[in-house]
């Protein structure tokens, strides 16, 4: 990029409105929800309307070598896109359209819709997108491909990946190209409508999307119940997923459970050590023998209080007592939020681990967890004015990471590398496959201008 | 490779009875099943025992610059693993270790045991491998993940890539990696995993996998139907898949059926014009309100005898003719075997444009399909003798592909490119894409090693 280079070109290539060169404004993308205080100012901001004037953006940013931020809602939780300076941010908070095919049982959208947005636009069709990140009134569907987000349904109905049919994705070079389509069954070619789904932003820029929908859930039953300590709770989970595939097995660990009835009120025991919510949405009676097993499970387990309900609405509000975890131990103090996963018998091991470099680096951590899945969400709660607290909140986020990856497990299950977590990516896959994603990296941005410092 | 290349480093890299030189026996490693003429004898077969033969045997042809067609059991139907004069072709058929973890819920296999083993061995554990290719007892599981291969059951439960977790493969360099892990949700790096599966020997040899299991599949409900036209069958399809995932859904025209028919002789109805074979998993008594939505669509369209039953071994005779469907059709011919898929509301033209294609081409094209994704087999059927006749059914393959292609669908919905499809993947994807796959091939295989004359 030479010193002198100005927007004139970017601007004259795009409608008017569309780059945002106003200070304050570039401010407010400065970082995403990672709150990375090491974002930098990118130079302006692109807001999209449509895939042209991505095209149009990327064509410039190649011709001038500007590195390429891409953005979502700015929802993402490892700073995937935060700004980096002297870099354009391409935002796709604009493209909003969806259409939706009922007897196709497809909805083409672009990538600004939220995915509550999805979910709510197929719905009035009869139908539903599965995949549900706690965040999912907040986050983008583009970015949940990018990320290939997970959910709390995932336990059962899997992860973006499982229901991205196609896109339509800019290159690094300017190409706009169609991958997959709506087609259930494609074995025709390299799968790179699966390369592209979780590559954050690092090989294209996904602007449109092929999404596979599902017949309506049927209506969930809801198990609660409160266990004596985090231990007896995540051997409940075992014995549950030795016998079925629950709907959604949440876990929520004392910390969480009191930050949460701080804010609700309804009534959580603020006493017990783990929580843990399950649902069936088996269908008609086979729900109530799938609601027997998981009742068992926890009862054998000393679960305190055993609550089920047919409800949904009742049932429901345990789904957003449990959404609400993040939020309210946010409340506590800074987060540092992390995501590993581990294969699910290490589930306890994981969770006893956490503890233990909770104590050592003298900081508090709350463990929250898609529990059916080994995915959890230790959040690393500190005091952002205390240097020394912060500095120990650091290590211990690292630590745990290090800890996933010794018990065979994932530094991320679904909130993706970003800048966060990219000094671990390595210890987790190993330097061939390093190797190996920065050949094919190469291959398709030989310049890197694709979110420069994150997963490469 | 020098013309005084001889086979010496091979030989003395492997362990005794690896590399078959035998002309006699490399003869039944030319072809696979989709016969083509015009495969060519290799060179020799390393019959690898373990990932260190493949590793040594790839170093070989790599430092040798020689050609190398992977294979599993050599069921293939596009004719991915037949064989290239000058090559050597690397058979996993021997690699057969197994090991089932059922807390995890994962096997971990070697690519040389059959889908039916794979299967098999999982139920003695109470687990499932749901992926079902009709060829199940003779296609390797290995080959089911080069091909990403589909099956009846996937109308509900997906295809062969959403049950890999990780596998080893060895690269065109002779580098044994390790994608993914026995982890059920992952989004640390690029989507390897993914992209690995369904290349088609293309960028690696896989050396073993990390396969997801379910819980057993509930006992399934059976229904079946005579129509008297394929039009009348295709639309009872559409009328089932507007409202529910049933567990099956397969389409059989009147050739298959009286073929079929020729050797079970289990009373199908011989002069109907098509038979669907659905079956509902769901738990329960639900089944039952799934059965009774699919009788009402048969019913609707037209269909003249509906029998169902809730017995397993009943129902199970149903899939088993249909699974004889192709080898009950080849009796009547050589067959050109296709494979394309359309959208799924486009299934009656795709049938009719068929019919129009065989009578233009004066040609036998029977169709059969896992009509509840779209995927169908329409099978032509020619008299190899008949010069002229073979010349017309080689137009009608690629003119049914062309007709697929048109109607937004793909050339293979679940056996892959292989060397029969491969002129027509360019028309399918498209300039572009086919550039963004050859530089992926080219960073991973820049010799163009690994299955030459395939997709690229």
């Amino acid at each position: 990029m030479a010193d002198t280079l100005t927007l004139d070109g970017l601007i004259a290539a795009l409608p008017a409105d569309t780059v945002v060169t106003d200070p304050d404004i570039i401010a407010s993308y400065r970082q995403d929800r990672a709150l990375d205080p090491e974002a930098g100012l990118p130079m302006a901001v692109v807001r999209a309307r449509s895939t042209a004037d991505v095209v149009a953006a990327v064509r410039w940013c190649a011709d001038n070598r500007v590195p390429i931020i891409p953005r979502g809602a700015g929802s993402g939780l490892s700073g995937g896109s935060g700004g980096v300076v002297g870099a354009i941010t391409i935002s796709t908070e604009r493209m909003r359209e969806i259409s939706i095919d009922p007897v196709m049982r497809v909805a083409v959208v672009q990538p600004g819709l939220l995915n509550a947005e999805v979910k709510s636009a197929v719905k009035q069709h009869g139908l539903w997108y599965p995949p549900d990140p706690s965040s999912f009134e907040i986050c983008s569907i583009g970015g949940n491909a990018a990320t290939n987000a997970g959910g709390l349904c995932c336990v059962k109905y899997g992860v973006t990946t499982d229901y991205v049919l196609g896109m339509q994705v800019v290159l690094a070079d300017g190409r706009a190209i169609r991958l997959g389509g709506p087609r259930l069954k494609d074995s025709a070619g390299l799968s790179l409508t699966k390369l592209f789904v979780g590559s954050e932003g690092t090989l294209g820029i996904i602007t449109e999307l092929t999404l596979r929908l599902l017949p309506p859930q049927p209506p969930a039953s809801t198990v609660v119940a409160s266990f004596a300590s985090v231990h007896h709770a995540t051997e409940a989970v075992l014995a549950i997923t030795d016998q079925i595939r629950p709907a959604m097995l949440e876990f929520m660990d004392a910390v969480a459970i009191n930050a949460v009835e701080d804010h609700l009120k309804m009534g959580l025991d603020r006493t017990a050590g783990a929580m843990l919510v399950a649902q069936s949405d088996a269908p008609g009676a086979a729900a109530a023998d799938e609601i027997a097993i998981i009742t068992a499970a926890f009862e054998a387990n000393g679960a305190s209080e055993v609550f089920s309900t047919d409800d949904v609405a009742e049932g429901e509000a345990f789904t957003v007592a449990r959404r609400m975890a993040i939020p309210a131990v946010e409340k506590l103090g800074s987060l540092l939020l992390e995501d590993v996963g581990v294969p699910l018998p290490s589930l306890p091991a994981l969770v006893d681990g956490i503890a233990a470099i909770a104590e050592r680096r003298d900081v508090m951590i709350s463990v929250i967890a898609h529990a059916g899945d080994g995915n959890t969400h230790p959040l690393i709660v500190f005091d952002p004015t205390d240097t020394e607290q912060a500095a120990r909140a650091d290590l211990a986020f690292g630590e745990v990471m290090d800890l996933a990856i010794g018990l065979g497990g994932t530094i991320t299950g679904e909130h993706g590398v970003g800048r966060l977590k990219k000094a671990w990516l390595p210890d987790q896959v190993g330097a061939d496959v390093m190797d190996v994603s920065r050949r094919i990296k190469d291959a398709l941005d030989p310049d890197h201008l694709l979110n420069p410092g994150t997963m490469f």
